[in-house]
This record gives structure tokens, sequence and C-alpha cells, in this order.
């Protein structure tokens, strides 16, 4: 009577979920201040005052229909030139309005360039680990995901691993750097040897290889680290964006993917996208969103508490004993479990309230994902028991 | 290199947009006063200041986080608890929070309901005429549009044809009442011939034929009409809704599909529906919104304008010699055209600056819609050019 398969994906609780929830039930039995939750990747700063200052002025000042009609489907012209300067000047690009299709955030900002690229038979290609909801997205498309086996030494690319990977089928690959749930951002060897090896096998195989960047986590970045902006180093890059994180606006829905000129056949391109969040029913983006993000869209992020709490969080686990790579951006750590089975390891870590989420949701088993966009007390708390759990290893 | 499909969806002008854009041309080199626009539903009445005052008062007072937070995908507790209690003060329900999933407005409602329900070789029917983006959203999840002939006698069913074209493959019928483009409201007696025929129905096949009922429109109906609510009268019936024409804010995306709970097996269609959203990327509807329309759910809607431009404009075309249907409700009326090509028709009424849709567009040629959301000085303008254009048939 109804689709198996979306029956499937509305009903099944995911991992981070369910752990969640077990955090919500444990806190109502001992208190709040006994769990350290680190499931879920919420942003916890609270969003800038300039953010509400932009939209309480902009619904005064402006007409009510200039502010809440529809807006044309990649958005709101003046938004989106908007959006355009603020990257030309942060990333010395040459965009205008026509390269930017505002979405309602990455989600759907990735799933529409996956909707708009895939012919039959395509596949889509990650690098672990990678944020689960991927594989529903592309899968939903009709597509393929081909998971690259990770390179747990710093979270770059296992290079052989990913060109044995890349085939014929090959229609993409998403990047997502700063990574959830590794916290790596690519350097920028990493993305020219990426680019060279697409690049060759777009020769190869006589059709084009995308990128899909997806980047909610680009501004997310620490020790004064620099994101290198992909379509400087490869052609078929789509930009993929969000507000989320940056502005702590996660419930609001708003980003945008930017089509550099450089992609070649650029009108069939946009064309596709636009037909794509046509049939995904984004009919425009949030129109009031759209304009609140073009007047701050060159404000900074504030993430000196990310940053803070990485720091505080990655020297504890050192301490403890774990093997961990050094936060780079996101909110996100990635260690190694102190045994194999990551579900074993992580149901442990719950007796000290600890609650951790098993690497292989992110397709990288005898890992767990630890979300620092919490309290900072809450981390403080967690050291002691991080050392109490790693002691039950020694 | 892309989806021809996608490409194909997103790169064609629809007809509205071909003609609203001539328009904008035209008043270029004519003056915008020389124009009768009737192309477009988009909302003429300003949104209400209700509405700026709620969305005002919640960025003000409610802490950041609470606001522009993830919502579970369902949408707020809190927001779905007001809904559900303003839809069983007004239509006698008992609804709860768990009847309500909020939506980005009323295409990603019906569209989830659609992937929600379709299996392999569903159809969905409905009765012409027709909202042009019906077939693309129901081809989209990869179920087929059936198309019952219209009843032109008054916009209700046929239903002789109707009967006929239920058929085991039958998933699910489209109900738009108020509708678009003819602006014909069911009557309760539509409603309950409609109700015995699909129970029949389903009783032979053996399986369940929803009732999607499409209501942007349900708010906007004319001398004191009622438009009857369909779960009363029909067991399998998901009502989507959005608060774009009662409230004219079309840009935000926002509504809901409430699943009664007379739908059997309730959890999982909900479920279902979950899943559909989850792959359409529609993660949460936008947080803000969800909050505004549940505190302003009550608040009457202002039909003054569209009722009285709906009576102008009808006493007019009846003047000039038109055969039309008398408007019941939404903002559109749906005449017939003075000669058979509804195509030549409106390129006919170019030659006076009156932009009209054809009928075809709709699932029934021979007719035009005209959209009365406009400024009533300009269906007071047309007047005339309509009996200009009508003279010339005589």
């Amino acid at each position: 009577m109804v689709s198996d398969k979306m029956y499937e994906l509305g009903s099944k609780k995911s991992t981070i979920r369910t752990i969640f929830e077990y955090g919500r039930k444990r806190a109502a039995e001992v208190g709040e201040d006994h769990i350290c939750d680190f499931s879920l990747g919420n942003p916890n700063v609270p969003t800038p005052d300039f953010i509400k200052d932009a939209a309480i002025d902009i619904l005064t000042n402006m007409p009510p229909q200039a502010v809440h009609s529809y807006t044309v489907a990649p958005g709101d012209a003046g938004a989106r030139e908007a959006l355009a300067k603020s990257i030309n000047k942060r990333f010395g690009m040459s965009f205008s309005r026509k390269n930017i299709f505002i979405t309602s955030g990455a989600a759907a900002a990735i799933t529409i360039c996956f909707k708009a690229l895939a012919e039959p038979n395509d596949e889509f290609l990650v690098n672990a680990p990678f944020f689960p909801e991927y594989t529903a997205f592309v899968e939903s498309v009709g597509a393929k995901l081909t998971v690259v086996p990770a390179n747990p030494a710093d979270w770059q690319i296992d290079f052989n691993a990913f060109e044995k990977s890349v085939n014929p089928h090959t229609k993409g690959v998403i990047v997502n750097s700063p990574n959830n749930p590794s916290g790596a951002v690519y350097s920028e060897d990493t993305i020219r040897h990426m680019a060279s090896i697409l690049a060759e096998k777009e020769k190869e195989y006589g059709h084009p290889i995308f990128i899909i960047s997806d980047e909610p986590y680009r501004e997310l970045v620490y020790d004064g680290r620099e994101v290198p902006y992909i379509p400087k180093y490869y052609e078929h890059t789509l930009v993929c964006y969000s507000y989320s994180k940056c502005f702590s606006l996660p419930g609001e829905r708003i980003g945008y993917i930017a089509v550099p000129d450089t992609v070649p056949k650029f009108d069939v391109v946009f064309g596709a996208i636009a037909g794509a969040a046509r049939v995904l029913t984004h009919v425009n983006a949030p129109s009031l969103w759209q304009r609140v993000v073009a007047r701050c869209a060159d404000k900074p992020a504030d993430i000196a508490p990310y940053e803070k709490n990485g720091k505080l969080l990655y020297d504890g686990l050192k301490e403890a004993g774990f093997e961990c790579v050094r936060p780079q951006g996101a909110f996100y750590l990635f260690p190694k479990c102190m045994e194999d089975d990551d579900y074993a390891f992580c149901e442990r870590a719950k007796k000290y309230d600890l609650l951790l989420v098993p690497g292989t949701d992110f397709g990288c088993s005898g890992y767990f994902r630890v979300s620092y966009c919490i309290a900072t007390e809450t981390i403080e708390r967690s050291l002691p028991l991080f050392k109490k759990l790693a002691a039950e290893y020694k």
C-alpha cells in the first residue's frame, strides 16, 4: 500500500538518532549533568545577532510582497548577485548571479546535483569516512554510491584505492572538506592529486566526471588554515554550500549551488539543476532567508568556541591514550576505538554515560565520532570518564 | 553528461512563464499601464501584519537556538500541536500533533505523498482541468498521471468518465478544490459520490485508493461557501495544505500534510511520508515559519479583494458574451474561448495586451485561464478590451 523503500527510510532510526534518544531518556533518569552526549552535529554557538537584526530589518522595512513572493527558482537576482560578490572577494573568483542557484540547504544542493547529473548506471564516489545520508540521497536518484576505503593516517585520500575505484560509470566524486566525521581538511596537494587523476580519467573515458563539493563546514577551520576553493583546481566542480553551520541556522534550510563558468556546457548543467530542483519540489529557497544571508554573506562565523572545544577534547583524548588525528575543521573528532568492534566499544562507553557514534555508520569500522559542538563544561566533565574507559583496555 | 529529463524539465519554460515574460518585455515597450497580465497565480493581497508581528516577536523574544535549530523531520512538536488544534476547531476533527507533518509548502506536501505511496506501475488520477505541475511531480516518482476528462458544465466531476478511469493500478486521486484553474469548489454531493465510487473500487481491488487533497486555496471561497473537509467523507485521505495563498507567503514555503487517524495502517503511511521527505531532501520545513504559522493558524485570510475582483471580472466577461462558470473559490476564472483553438485565441488576445493562459496547459482545450489576483484597476481597464476581443468573433 506504500513504497516499501520509503517506509524503510522513514521508519528506521539512524544510529545517531537512536543514541541521541537514548541520551534523552538516560538524562531523565540520572540528570542532564551526568550525560556527555557527543552524538549530534547541531551547532551550539548561538545564531549571531547580525542575522536577527537583518531579518527584523527586512521584515520591518521592505514591502511584504518584495520579501514573501515566489522568487524565480534559482533565487532572487539581488541575493544571488550578493552571494556571487562575496565568493569573488573571498576566493578570487569572478562569479555573477548566473553562477548561483540558491537552495534549501546543502542536503538539497547536493541531491539536486545528483539528480541533475545521474543517467542510468551512473555511480558517485565518496572517500570513507563519509556522512551517512549520502547513501540515501544518491540511491534515491537511481545511482550507486561507491565507497573508497579510508586513509586513516591523516584522513586525506588513499590515492591507490581512489584511482582503482574510478571507472567508466563514475559520474561524480563527493568531496566533503572539512569532513564529517573525520574533521580533516583536504590539503592543496590532495586536491591537485585528485584533480589530476580525474582529468586523466575524463580524457580516457571521453565524458566528464564532476566533483560535487559539499562544503557546509568551510568556515569552521582552525589554526588559520585555508580550505582550497576546488573550482580553481578542477573544471567540472559544483560547489554546494549551506549557512547551517557558520551562522547556526540549520532549521531555516538555506544554502546554494555555485556552478563556475569553467563548467563546460554550463547552460545544460544549470538547466538540469533547475529541473532537478523542480521535481524535488524545491520551488524556491525560503525567500526571507535568501535576503538575510545575502546581506550577511561577508560576516565572519564565530569559530572560537569550536576551536577551544576541539583542542581541549583532542588533548584529553591523547592523554587518555587514544589515537586521533589533530582537529583541522568542522566540529568532529574521529579517534580509533580501543577494540576492533566499534559498536561494542561505544556500548561500553555508555557505562560512563559517554554517548559516541560508531565509525561503521560512516563507512569506517574501528573508529568513533565525537561531536564537539557542545558546552565546554561537558567536555571538561567527559575527560576523566574517557580515561576510565581507556583504563579498561590496559 | 546530465540527465536529459532534468535538462528538459529545467530548461523548457512553462507556457505561463513564457506569457509572463512576454508581458514584462511588452510592458517595457508600451508601459505597465497598457498591459493586462492575467498569467500568474501570485497572491497580490499583501502579507497581513499579524505575520510580520509574529515573526519579529519570535526573532526578538525566543532564544535563537530554539528558533533556528533543526526540528525533527515532521516539525516542531508545539507547532504541530497548534496546527492540529486549529484544524480541530475549524473542521471538527480530533487531530493531535501526531497527525501533522509540516512541509515546505504544498508542492512538497503532495509530492512527498506521491513518493511515499508509489509502487511500480502505480497511477494517480486527476480530473481535468488541473494544475500542470502535477504531471512533473507524479512522473518524477515513477508513477503515471491519468487525466479524467472535464465536466465543463460546472467543473464538478464527470462521474462516468471518472468511474471508467479508476483501475487496479490507481493508487490515488488528486483533488484540488477550490480548483486551479477553474475556480470550482467541489460540493458535498460531489465528494460523497466520489468517495462512494472509490470505496467500492477499494473493495473490488482489495487495496487502498488514497485521496490526496491539495488545498492551498481552502480559505479563498466566496459567498460564504464551505469547503467540505474530505477526511470526514473518506477514510484514505491525505490533506495537503499551504500558507502561500491565505497569508500571501508563497516564497517562504510552508504548509503541511495531515494524516487522519482513520487512515488504516497509520504508522506505515506516516513512516513512508517521513522517508519520502528525507530523500526529497526536505530535512525539515523552515523552522521560523513553522512557529509563525502555528501562532497565526486561526487568523482569517483577507479574501475581500479577491471576491471583489472575481465578481467584477465575471460580470464583465458575461457582458462581453463569454461563457463562464461563476467564481466559487481560488482566484481564477476559466471561460470558454470564442474559437476552438485556445492557443490561437490567447494569441489574438495579445493584440489588446490581454495576457491569458490557454486551457490546453490545464488538460482542457478550448478554454483559457484568467488569474484575478491582480490590481482591481487592471481588471477595470481590461473589460472594454475583452469586449473588443469578443467583437472580433461576432
